[in-house]
């Protein structure tokens, strides 16, 4: 619990920064929030359209891998290994930005998704709407998600 | 173990359904992967702009809350305890549209956000931006966070 304040204190630091004033990554990497897990939530939200596309978990190396190579790649959860988006579908994503929020806690990914990214074939996985007591389906998938080999990655 | 399988099964259902096809939301509400605190992660996004204002934190009932009311209530982890957004700051969030994603383990909120999301009194949280080796803050505050009683919700 000491350790959570001290990292949260240190990001906390570019709450009083002007426009364009900076920390170096490496030691912001050192002080993110990650879960007792070793991941932190990162939001996936299409750089033009500005549509959220998903969410899903990295851990240090996948942040790593995702600056360096400018591709996407998650933790997987289920598989306890890392996910590099799209690679049994081919629905890649490309990254253009990479932003972080007030706590360093979460991750915001702006980027150019190749096809859907939902494993349903659906362009994002949030078409599901609540409202008047049902959810109901909002989005159709833009190819069938057999082609994506039927399964989620 | 098994009832997080059951549970994603349920709502997986949708995968195969139609526009306009729905599930009681009273059941859905029952599956929804929470996790061992109880908890989902909630992404808040402005309408309009379609900006992405934050991450944060629902149980429940402030899920039931937020749908009732029509004002977004979290979860917050710090104080273990029902958090409405903009009780301390008065920067509220109005529900516009709650959707579900494919696997029923995150919410996406379209908001009409009141002044700044952020703490800081920025807009959004997200207003570090990570490259060449840097995190430089991107974005500027609308209002003085003094004048939100310059403490954290």
């Amino acid at each position: 619990m000491l350790c959570r304040i001290a990292n949260a204190a240190m990001i906390k630091a570019t709450e009083k920064y002007d426009i364009g004033q900076s920390l170096p990554w490496a030691e912001v990497l050192d002080n993110l929030l990650f879960n007792s897990e070793g991941l932190i939530p990162a939001i996936a939200q299409q750089f033009d359209s500005r549509e959220v596309l998903m969410m899903a978990w990295m851990n240090r190396e996948s942040l790593q891998e995702t600056l360096k190579t400018g591709r996407v790649c998650y933790f997987s959860r289920s598989r306890q290994r890392l996910w590099r988006k799209g690679e049994s579908s081919g629905q890649i994503q490309l990254l253009q930005e990479m932003r972080l929020d007030c706590d360093g806690d979460t991750i915001l990914l702006l980027v150019k998704q190749t096809g859907p990214a939902c494993h349903t074939g659906r362009k994002s996985c949030f078409y599901n709407r609540v409202e008047d007591d049902k959810v109901s389906v909002i989005e159709a998938p833009l190819i069938d998600p057999a082609s994506l080999y039927g399964k989620h990655e």
